[in-house]
């Protein structure tokens, strides 16, 4: 059997390696021959994933196809929509693609997430008519902080700007919170379901910077029973990641992506079966794991490039390294990550942190 | 930096999965490109393992070499030895790839091994100068039950075409042995060793078919003593399996193998780094971990084929599989294995057991 994979940076080329554990060709098709995926398959093609003529192509060549990214162009979407062997179901990932219509959908199941209204690119933003402060985002192309905005009385120009050249936006009520938490639940084709662990995720400038795990909060109970729910619901066909606030009394959804996600790439040492695996499985109908853990504390620290330099480092034997294979460093490109365990989550990600000062990027 | 790796099966293909999970480019030379390790990689290099020009081209590409097999001619690992990036050392594999200078190895360095002798494939059998049984393996290419022969007083003359037909034979004395053991040690340029748990291994025509451990020996912490002072003694880099026996009074080693060896395959999932990882590791230069376990017990089930046709199978969530992407299925063919972890070594081969008759081979 072969998978095909649209997209190949990072993301792309931990499913493959997944996916060749248990003998599948992975196919990926993608831009350029040094990609991270690319590198790691004999099988790929050259090919924009977000050309309909590239994917109409690459598809008649797959027997499963999937993706690495959620902002697949709404046409390739479009017109994979009646295709059925590609999972995540085109048509849920249009809806789950636009900020818009994933929050419809995400209310329209009882899952809570900030009050929104939507907004056209050419709507005037009036301070008069707003409560400040609101969270802009660019309803399609928003990850790692790009496309977010936050709107206060001392940067309404530049919010204007900022919603001028985007593709349209979401505005939300700003949701004051203690922390962010984020879990990922996969859903197999044959019905399986995996829940993850409930993780602490960091953000710095809207970018992940690490995780820690398992987070117990007196609430998670009842809200992964409205996410099982949801995902068995829409019939949902592969993992998602789910990035919540914790406020002082709810969990509140930011944002679903229906794709593997950084938030769980500890899971490659830290549980007996990882996310990229899971995917892989529910993509292909496999039965999956229940994500065991494999200690009482994991972490999980993003390597990110702080300059155009060569990368260098001493590689302690107590973390487990990640490098994606990127042949160009830069300022702020993720370009690998360390995971540690731990007798608690804190113990985890003080083993990176001091590991981390080892590396120079 | 590029690993190169002569052979392209499937020990080649799961040395490569995890050589990509820290970033190395991995180069494979082999003669098929449908081979296991060939469809994992972009760089693929078509050629023989064997012969000296398709080595010495190969070797150019590469920054470190390294072997899937100890059978490399000897030719191939003479081209090699002046080579400063080549891993375990070609000197070493020429001792180590010969049974007979590989037991006198053993044997200087006070490993126990059963008394054998060397016999040129000229010389006559004689049941009067002989204590049968005997057992005689040709000097090189033997495994999987291949280049070994039972001499009893029933069979001297298929030991005579045995040995006429070999490129020479050792002789051993046939050690009664109540089960056999196995256990692997990885040894990194940076001086790191990682000593992989003691396990049983079930063989049926000399075939390797289950795995299960950890197992206790009252002289296995001595035997432990002795071979960690062999490897550094020589200077060995890499992982080595070593086969043994287990006679009511000792441990004795049958051979080792300078490589990633099947009795091993179990640490995928058994244990936080594999022999895959700990073997990339150490040719690499870098710190290996202890490769803890991660449960009381741990077994492994060789799949093996037993028909030209298309292989089916039912998997079960609670065990690992690890499918080889072999294409054509054929009787005695390893073509993948599965894992599953357990209370304790009989609970988890009985997994296996009962996952097994889901398999079609």
């Amino acid at each position: 059997m072969v998978i095909g994979i649209l997209g190949g940076g990072q993301l792309a080329r931990l499913m493959a390696l997944r996916a060749h554990d248990i003998g599948l060709k992975v196919s990926i098709l993608s831009l350029n021959k040094d990609d991270p995926g690319a590198q790691v398959t004999q099988l790929w093609v050259q090919g924009d994933p977000n050309s309909v003529d590239d994917v109409s192509n690459f598809y008649k060549e797959v027997d499963v196809l999937t993706f690495e990214s959620e902002f697949t162009s709404s046409q390739v979407l479009t017109y994979l929509k009646k295709s059925k062997r590609v999972f995540p179901s085109p048509s849920l990932m249009l809806k789950l693609r636009d900020r818009s219509s994933q929050k419809k959908l995400l209310l329209d199941h009882d899952i809570p997430t900030s009050p929104f209204s939507s907004l056209p690119n050419d709507e005037y933003l009036d301070l008069k008519t707003l409560s400040i402060p609101k969270v802009m985002k660019s309803v399609v192309d928003g990850y790692d902080g790009k496309g977010t905005f936050i709107l206060t009385k001392n940067n309404i120009q530049h919010g204007r700007n900022f919603l001028k050249n985007s593709p349209g936006v979401i505005i939300e009520d700003f949701i004051p919170f203690k922390r962010e938490l984020a879990v990922s639940i996969s859903r197999s084709r044959d019905g399986s379901v995996a829940v993850f662990p409930l993780v602490e995720t960091k953000q710095i400038d809207n970018r992940c910077l690490w995780v820690k795990g398992p987070v117990l909060h007196p609430n998670y109970p009842a809200f992964l029973k409205k996410i099982e729910r949801f995902i068995s619901s829409i019939n949902y066909i592969g993992i998602m990641a789910f990035e919540l606030f914790d406020t002082k009394d709810q969990l509140i959804v930011n944002e679903v992506a229906p794709r593997v996600h950084n938030s769980a790439h500890y899971s490659t040492n830290a549980l007996i079966e990882d996310q990229f695996m899971s995917h892989i499985k529910a993509v292909t109908g496999q039965p999956l794991r229940r994500p065991q853990s494999q200690s009482q504390g994991f972490a999980m620290f993003n390597l990110i490039g702080s300059s155009k330099k060569k990368p260098t480092w001493k590689l302690d034997s107590d973390i487990f390294l990640h490098w994606y294979g990127k042949n160009k460093n830069r300022p702020g490109r993720k370009m690998g990550h360390i995971n540690a365990l731990g007798p608690n989550p804190e113990q985890a990600l003080i083993k990176l942190k001091k590991a981390i000062k080892e590396f120079n990027l």
